[in-house]
């Protein structure tokens, strides 16, 4: 059976492809994110959006302990920066979890320099725009 | 056609004229703000309150991209402290966004010293009690 | 009549006994708090978990107004940590919280040996484990 | 007997119009101002412009104890952000001081974000450009 | 045997009842212990109080070896805050230390919002008046 | 001939006996002068005041470098904490200067706890009232 | 009857005049008090010194409620920089105490500018070498 | 013709294999990259490895102007983390230069959170073990 | 037409040759710059001095947009390091700003290392003497 | 005659050989220190160990001015990072002072990473087990 | 015989007018330093770049000694901010040091605000663009 | 087989006895080396010193896995301070390590107060002069 591969995104991602374009891009996730799951047969790709810090714990709790997910990719857009309940979240699931960014954080203002998963996350991937997603499911794929 | 001005209310704010009336008077925003919206014929008042960090970013996108809305006038609450997600959404959006808050944050404890949102928004009122609500509506009448 | 008690737990606490079990152990909550009812024959106790900071202060506000109940006992879990909102929830109702932790967060990683709820919390019980709840029912019991 | 509302603005703000157009406009503060207490008949606007962190001290002092004043409008440019002896002097009057600024401080140098002043002030405007002024006034006339 | 339990009070303490009534209450220290040690027959509690440092880490070492102690109740006062010695001592016995304080430290002066010695005790219990202390033999006597 | 004693005051200071009066107390710092120059027979007691920063080095520079003046008094208010132009002034200059405060400025607010022209004047004095003066006259006259 | 006032010295002051001269002088802190008792007929003057931080508060709880004493001179040495619980002993205290220092202690190493005493006495006197005990019985004579 | 794309490894990072296998592996980064460099015919894949900074400014400096190059792969192991002068290069030369990292280096010691170079470099791969530098040239490939 | 200079000194700088020589020598400042006024016919050299931070802002309002003015040489003394105000009217002049310094500041105090109007200054010079002046005077004539 | 040394141990020292064995051996000091003593015969070595920080400062000074005594090893535990006290009389005695550690401070935690004491002794010795002292003993002899 | 200088240049500083034109100008460094030299026939000119910190530090040995050089004009590029052990070669050689930069470094990122080797060079040239070079062997030639 | 022993010098050791000899004494380090090895027959003791960070690199990986080593005597100077890659050099090979100083660096300036490779170093020696490097040797005979 093929693997699945659980990509979540968090707050504003819904906006991409309308919002700052200069620094995300003009294409809108849902039609990237359909052209990736086209072209990685190997694997069933889920998606996920909420805005709600919440609900990207309770996706992580329902889908984290499931043994036929091989990896979840999570961008969780600005609460990257500041949530230890995701962190916590990712630290008591057991699927590992890849942390992506879209535009390369470290070059954007201070407070997005930190992140409060990476030390939970298996791997982070940030900066090639939508490919980093691409990129994600890549290394998931090897694990 | 009448402008639309768009008040959202944040975590607590339901609260007020029962919660430390010492910091914020006793009479129910409901109730300033129904007198508000009356004695302002010139647009039509529009309000939401939500204690939901990921309500409030909803709320932001559903209408932070209508032609019909002149402005937003956001209290915060707390989150106005802790909430880089709100700021994305704020900047992510094309209707300004006015800050305001009723007592003069500065002149409380150190966390509440730094905003979050400020940056991202047109202006910021605050200190003047419920009269921060139609220093901010008269503001965006200007725009 | 019997006084009440509220138990809130906050974010990932519905995971424990499944996850980290060499902090919380391999108990569930559940059962612990089962156990804990049953041999409080003085007081009601209830109980709720969410995963989301809005859920946390809705109850708050729903039951911290309460004339029969006589405390609340709060695990905030990480929003213990990062939540400003919660704080002003627990200063803005009448019912008197105790803020309880199963670990010494104190003997963790830095961020979590600042509590932003402690200070409008009327006292705090940690790192006894699942006892920490039983303590704080007696604490209150005491008010 | 109409109320009397004094305008104190600090240094270099005698260059506004000419100073960084781009993020003070190209109009001249003392045009605007006079055209404001033209379009401001319920009241009185007297203004006074000096770059002397001492002369602002004396003039609030001078006006601070005045009973026909009903409030002052202070711009205290970079003062602001360095002048204890100035907050020292707005805790020591009797009239309410409102704080105004032309541009948003906070999204600006991380030294603007910080107000010596505002715990004195009775409340803040920032950010609506020369407008500020005129909502300030307005602020003061409902005091 | 009964099991035994040691309070070890630290600088000031004798004061209870004497020093700032409005956060200590007027209730001496030894009273309240006596009708406690009085309240629990199925412990022997023994109790000992110093202004000093070191004599503070000599008790320590004293009881700290002794297997008849099922606990010890420590309010080491200031040093608390202060005194890595005292830290260093409650690491390197073996009866475990519960930390106790009157009032919630957290809501007073920053300096007191950092315990030297929470890391090292088994669990922290504060902000119950006197009844911290009943709470720690409670939770002593679960061990 | 008699020596003689330069008393300089700075910011605000002009208004004690008006401003804050639970901190500075209701009497004037005039009278008090007088006061402490009648009762001072075996010195020349000189007095200035200003709430410019220029002024009081202007002061500093002409009386600095006299040698019928045994010592100068200084309590430069705000400026004490803001600037380094007077400490200059200060460490530049002959005759020894005092610092004096009326209040115990340790226990206001923080940005008070520094001073800027301590390490540059011989001795301080802070928290005795108008007694401050008095005590910093008695300890010139035994330089 | 004559009031009586306390000379209590902390740690390393008994060295005074042996110890760096180039900043305490060459004369004893004995021969100087001796000298200072003798000439001030209106009061009793007593004096205690330790190097141990617990019998400068055993000092502080033993004299600090006696009616018979109008202030206490404290030199706390080193302890004036590290010690909260002398703090919380001077706050414990109904006798007021007046803080003192040899030499100017901020121009010494950063880790002298900061007093934790201050906040809790009456009023600090420092630099005035040994004269600085004189000035502060001559404060306390006063109140 | 087939692009070229250079892997330059910094200090330390020759004893891959033999060095920490628990945070590293056991396997020498050259097996690796030979097999990485077979696996990967579209491209010509080269390497260097230095311990010396200014080596490795001098290899980009080389490089960092050529056409034939698609992107260069940096692994500046602890040189990351301090070097500026390395920095400067990257953003001085024309070719992309993407980041890796062997191990997680947000969840290992703080001087290992903050990297230097990651605001001048295209994007970040950290934490996947070797797999890092498949993904890398699988990134490059697609610019 | 020769072009014109304008010195411009800040507060304390009359007093060199007077003040402190082992750092600023014993060369009266008019002396020196006599000489090199005369020492280069090139240009006008015209000079100010004062204590008054507002004077100095006042002084670059007025030369700051006059087109016969090359350059301005500006030693700013300590307000160097506190006036932000100073900095806003050198970034809202037109005519260039040299900042100058007689000592190597980043020797000294560290107080003294951070410079407000650095940024807004075309160039530095520290550290040569009275000769600072002559090479700022050498750096505007090649403007 | 022989060169005399004295070995100070401070707190917690005494239960060498019973506390957290990993970081300090099974072997207790005193066995230890007396094979030490008997095997450099060159040298009368004398021990004294206490808990108080009062004691160590009262032994330095009854032995810091002795002529027969070449120096002082100090072991100051806890003390280290706290006493400035400690600090003072190791800088006002005559004898010069060697700083031990058994265990290499600088990678346990950070609180260890600073020692109050260091600027002031000959110099540091950390790290080499028990064998710290012999080394110290050693660098006695040569002074 | 003329007076020889050297000139030595740091980091990427080989890539100027090639490198962030913006910044440092299109023009080569060689070129001009050999326009400097031909117009500094007073002077012969020497002249010497690396990227390595450790070549750096060499020719400063090599040359700090040589009673023939009358001064070093040093442009250490990045390792300005990061190196210490050029700032201690610059401390222990003879020949004194002139520190350059092309840019106006304080106006850069934060990072570029503080130089390691200001404290240890004669004096500082910054933000003259090339003209900086020229400037600082003028200085020099006054030494 | 005599065990052999590395002695390894950073930068700028190669100028004692001849820089700052108020700090490292007028005495080479050859010459004091070559004493100490024709003193410790019981070894073989080699040395080399580099002013390049990656010199010291390469030679701890060329001797760190050598089974004749006993031990790395390494005087890092200024690297010390700024080096994470010799710390990871040190971390990576096999042979212990330790650090020495000759002057006691704790009572220099705050940024030698920090060492990047104590923490993965055996043990520290620091402050004995030139002795220190007998004392390390001393030291390594007992590993």
């Amino acid at each position: 059976m093929k693997p699945e591969i659980l990509i979540i995104n968090g707050p504003n991602l819904n906006l991409v492809g309308r919002r700052e374009p200069s620094i995300y891009g003009d294409r809108s996730l849902d039609e990237y994110l359909d052209t990736l799951a086209a072209s990685t047969p190997e694997a069933t790709i889920n998606r996920m959006q909420s805005n709600h810090e919440g609900d990207i714990i309770d996706m992580l709790h329902e889908w984290g302990f499931d043994k036929s997910i091989k990896g979840i990719v999570l961008n969780a857009g600005a609460y990257t920066h500041t949530s230890l309940a995701i962190a916590d979240a990712i630290a008591a699931i057991e699927v590992p979890v890849v942390e992506v960014h879209i535009s390369n954080v470290a070059s954007r203002e201070p407070i997005r320099h930190h992140s409060m998963i990476t030390p939970v996350c298996r791997g982070v991937i940030a900066g090639f725009g939508l490919d980093s997603y691409r990129l994600a499911v890549e290394a998931i794929l090897k694990f």
